[in-house]
């Protein structure tokens, strides 16, 4: 049940003619993220990677503080969808209860945990300055993810989100229907590999969203990259959080929004010196 | 600053050389949903055709049987986001309440109201039997809602949710950053303007994950086109709805992946006469 892909028979309609065939298609799955007995959210997710996607959901949303803090977690297989069971110290815990009674008014559910407009725009974490990084590193980052998207590949209609470090390579790639989730997966598998982010870039194969940018402060990454576009709220927010935003990252080229600074031309002698 | 569409200076990089230049993108504004004096939830979204996404939330959610059950609506522009703010009669707001109470664990927030996986994955309502398509008039109406997605011609970043009636042409089409935005905003327009949504199609430009059925179903539209691919949840939920989930709708065909006996094509000798 809980795949990954599924292969689905459907009609195929040119020209006015049906035939029959089978497609490739992702599975979506209800994932409950529950600490201490209680459930914080559900979200619609693809279950693969879920230890990363529990661990990485959890700092993204600030419930803890290291992947240290949980104390332990079970991925607890349900008929219509996964729990991802996590433990957490009292007082961690009693964090969770303390800040969603913060709720205003008598009902207060939110995004995930957010209850209120303030803090849906909440600052984004400042990462640290220093690093640059070449256009050509950019572009041969961007084009390393696409043989790694092992479902996208299959199903065409999964987002990747990914992590390149400046020894150049990718050293992760996550998947999942949902963008936001794949960014959380992946969040979750550099915390759990213990690797630092603060020299590296996080890669998307999707819109920049404020969340995303949200997400990647709190991963610590000075730069993002992206296939599509940002909506202003998330360029504000990457401003704010010392963010470098690039974007509509293609074949010939891509667009960078804020932190500008950070993407730095090779030297012409340096250039010469390479052909 | 409650615009839709922004315009962005940004760097525009082309092999190894950077030069400026102004890109329109999409805004995206916190928009809090509020009943009787109580946060439901918060959602990131384009700050246009409010109402209609306020009535087509709560119709889509669940909150509301019908337009005529939200008392007084509104828009209330914040310095942070956009507050759209509801009264509905005592013993509706008394529901939500009640509903809210039913929280598993001690903490229990969610997707948007969804406590428990067991909610995430609720029944879609059953849609009538009866009326049929043909391919024609599928990729007819596909191909009418580009020159309408007025928004994204400027950015190429927001997703469309239109509906089209038998009469042939698009009686509403609405845009939005999130995909699900854009469909409940759909979903408002047509209980605004009283469109029996059961003789029609919902046309949407994104993917479709299970909860774009369960608005689909809540609006009552027989026949659901999409430009990209279901998941398998989706299919399983439309399959169940009673739903023609249809997908992968591009210039050459499309592809049918459930209740496919609404899709029939023209009798030669009906083609024959129309030659």
């Amino acid at each position: 049940m809980h795949v990954a892909v599924q292969a689905i028979d459907r009609e195929i309609w040119r020209d006015g003619v049906a035939s029959e065939g089978t497609r490739l298609i992702p599975e979506e799955t209800p994932l409950a993220l529950t600490y201490n007995g209680g459930t914080y959210a559900v979200m619609m997710g693809t279950p693969q990677n879920l230890e990363d996607f529990a661990v990485g959901f959890s700092l993204d949303e600030g419930i803890i503080k290291s992947v240290d803090d949980i104390k332990s977690l079970e991925v607890v297989r349900l008929d219509d969808g996964i729990e991802l069971r996590m433990w957490l110290a009292p007082e961690d815990a009693a964090r969770i209860s303390e800040r969603r009674r913060h709720i205003a008014g008598p009902t207060g559910c939110g995004l995930c945990g957010v209850e209120s407009i303030a803090e849906a725009v909440r600052p984004a974490a400042l990462v640290p300055q220093g690093q640059t990084f070449t256009p050509e590193q950019i572009m041969a980052a961007m084009q390393a993810i696409a043989p790694l998207q092992s479902i996208n590949l299959q199903t065409r209609a999964v987002h990747a989100a990914a992590f390149w470090s400046p020894a150049g390579n990718i050293v992760a790639l996550r998947e999942d229907v949902g963008r936001h989730n794949a960014l959380d997966k992946l969040a979750g598998a550099l915390a759990r590999s213990r690797t630092d982010a603060r020299s590296g870039m996080v890669l998307l194969t999707s819109r920049v969203s404020v969340e995303m940018v949200q997400k990647t402060a709190a991963i610590g990454a000075p730069v993002m990259v992206a296939v599509s576009a940002p909506t202003a709220l998330a360029v504000r927010t990457a401003e704010a959080a010392g963010i470098t935003l690039i974007a509509i990252a293609r074949q010939d080229g891509f667009e960078v929004f804020s932190h500008g600074s950070r993407v730095v031309a090779r030297h012409a002698t340096e250039v010469a010196h390479v052909a």
